[in-house]
């Protein structure tokens, strides 16, 4: 079981979480959990570190005592929990990273999992004591304290599942996966199963639901996902929630399981670029040496004329650090202007149907056509089709796309 | 160097204990830092584990998940410092307790240090790094964080300094230890040195300013202590605050060296009691076996009847608890009536001139008494006499005996 911030923001949710576990443990099941900081706790101490780090946003992010500041949120949320669970007279205990431990490479800020020895949470659940996992932390091979980047709670999740050899319920504020965000389209419809593929699809377009990584880790150890809501009153059960799964066990198939949108990109347009080979690979080796996600890419000839221009999305918060690494390289890559667009969305509909159907584009740019949405970059992939557009279509795009695949009859 | 709450409480405090620390560098020392948590952040952190663990004021503190909450305070402040230094050039890192180790025995939430291994922080230390030590935490034998009881980073930085082999600076709110309190008594003197004996009675007296556990500490293992003050402005030197040290190393002995107050503690009396043995071992034997320590007795016999009263004193958070076991235990004790009185004050004066001066004793008694000051309870030990008497007349008191001691003339 994985509770994130919003779950355990106070001590009243903490109770309620305690139930939730109690349920779980007395359903038969050995539980561990997984928690998140409280709710705002991780932003008051990234604003700490801010302060106390080099000058410039993210920059104290890559400072391993960045780490230890922020590691303690997680640290509080699973002490509180196994007293509750204690005092509610349930075997409890609490494990950090260090304790499990969950082995993290050194990339501070941003670690990777190496690996959970699985023998010491184990004894512990086997002895019928409910394991308590600080979220969002590893260690080092030298004992250093090392976090897994924002989210990072659910990769521990499933990462802690995979290793002990259980399924992951993962407890947020919603009750499970929608075919998009109900707070736009209010005929949004929950999904019972959803497929890996295209819940990665949907976290890394823009869904708030699962973190990436967690759902790449899901679908590499087959580890069986659940997203479940934990507002549930005393005596009231979660729900089904959606069950995030292989392919193969979802029997009634989908073309379009949902559209996702996302308004953290930024545009980046260099306009008369030399039109000769190796152009690109100066522009994208120069953003992929200092670190910067490129995601959508199109390039376009002037008629008339025989220079090209690049359009590209990054991250909003690279944005201005990505045409600082342009600019600089102006000579060699040779454009004569360059331009930001921030007012930009960009929205995808997503589902393993497009593998086996055809006519999915058509009907996605048809259905923006109608509306008088204008697209600036498209990019696909096997299972999505995601379009660059002025962000104040974006509600309206979102409800068209929703309808043009009839999503609300699901 | 120790730094406590007040001294970083805030991004810009942790900023000027930075300045410090790197003075200490640069004049050739190799530096180990302990901090205390940013001030207000423990009592929040232990005011969630009152709500989380079982109620009762202090209850929650003998479970070991209260310190896996309450040491993450420390953690914040040890990554904080470690960032800033680094960030001014300076090579640090923190250091955990479980990173240390500073193995503690398992008495959560007031543990006592087993063992320091000094040999990593001193590899640390050898290669020019400032090593940032998170005060008040420990780790048990079995890998569980553990904490040192309400001051414990003093009790910290302290045993660090005895395990390195160092001397120990203790940077507080206050320049050094004072006659007496100056916010009592203006005329109060600021001691140059001050022998381990003095400065244990005095802080198990009252005084504020160190703890008493990491006294005795310096005292078993003969480390230099300095009381100095972190409150200084760039450019500026803490000045040479006051040594605590062995009292052979004091050249001008004095007879009374200070006078201490306390407001914590509350007086029980029993009255009625049979005036038989076995009464008194009746009475502590029964708040012993309930840890509550007692401190000042005095026993009298009404000169008409055959029965005696008993006074003693109490922690003030341990009175109605007190109150509590003995009437549990009235019928076996045997007396009639039992009376709270919270309206205390202790003052005490101190010194080890008082081994081999007379009259200490009774300058106090005068003093007292020339300003209609009633004396309820005395205690004594060979370098101090306390006097319990009515709270209103604490601040008369000490200026009457700083004045009666001339100390203001030290």
């Amino acid at each position: 079981m994985k509770f994130g911030g919003t779950s355990v923001a106070d001590l009243e949710r903490i109770r309620r979480v305690a139930r939730l576990v109690n349920a779980e443990r007395e359903a038969g099941h050995q539980v561990a959990v997984v928690v998140s900081a409280m709710a705002g706790k991780t932003n008051e101490l990234v604003a700490w570190t801010d302060g106390a780090g080099p000058a410039g946003q993210g920059l104290a992010s890559s400072d391993s005592e960045y780490d230890v500041v922020v590691a303690s949120g997680e640290q509080v949320t699973a002490g509180l929990l196994a007293m509750t669970l204690r005092n509610m007279g349930v075997p409890a205990r609490s494990w950090m990273g260090w304790q499990v431990p969950l082995i993290a490479d050194d990339a501070h800020g941003r670690a990777r999992i190496d690996e959970i020895p699985p023998e010491k949470l184990a004894a512990a659940m086997d002895s019928g004591e409910v394991a308590v996992i600080a979220g969002f932390q590893g260690v080092t091979r030298d004992g250093r304290i090392a976090t897994l980047g924002r989210g990072g709670s659910d990769t521990s999740a499933v990462a802690i599942a995979a290793a002990v050899g259980a399924a992951c319920d993962i407890y947020t504020d919603v009750d499970g996966v929608y075919t998009t965000d109900p707070r736009i389209e209010s005929r949004a419809r929950k999904l019972a199963k959803i497929s890996y593929e295209e819940m990665l699809e949907m976290a890394s377009l823009g869904a708030k639901v699962l973190q990436t990584r967690s759902v790449e880790l899901a679908m590499a150890y087959h580890v069986p996902v659940r997203v479940l809501s934990s507002f549930v009153e005393p005596g009231e059960a979660p729900g089904q929630g959606t069950i995030v799964c292989d392919e193969e066990e979802i029997v009634e198939k989908r073309i379009v399981s949902g559209v996702a949108y996302s308004r953290d990109e930024a545009k980046i347009s260099l306009f008369g670029l030399p039109d000769h080979p190796g152009v690109s690979s100066n522009i994208f080796g120069a953003l992929a040496d200092a670190n910067v996600n490129v995601d959508m890419i199109v390039q376009s000839h002037a008629r008339t004329a025989d220079t090209a221009n690049m359009e590209f999305t990054v991250g909003k918060r690279d944005a201005a650090r990505a045409v600082e690494i342009v600019r600089a390289a102006q000579s060699s890559i040779g454009f004569e202007d360059v331009q930001v667009n921030e007012d930009v969305a960009k929205v995808s509909v997503i589902g393993v149907g497009m593998r086996s159907h055809t006519g999915v584009a058509k009907t996605m740019f048809q259905a923006l056509a109608d509306k008088g949405v204008n697209i600036q970059v498209i990019s696909t992939s096997e299972i999505k089709i995601s379009v660059l557009i002025d962000a104040a279509y974006t509600e309206l795009a979102v409800r068209a796309l929703h309808a043009a695949y009839e999503l609300e009859k699901l």
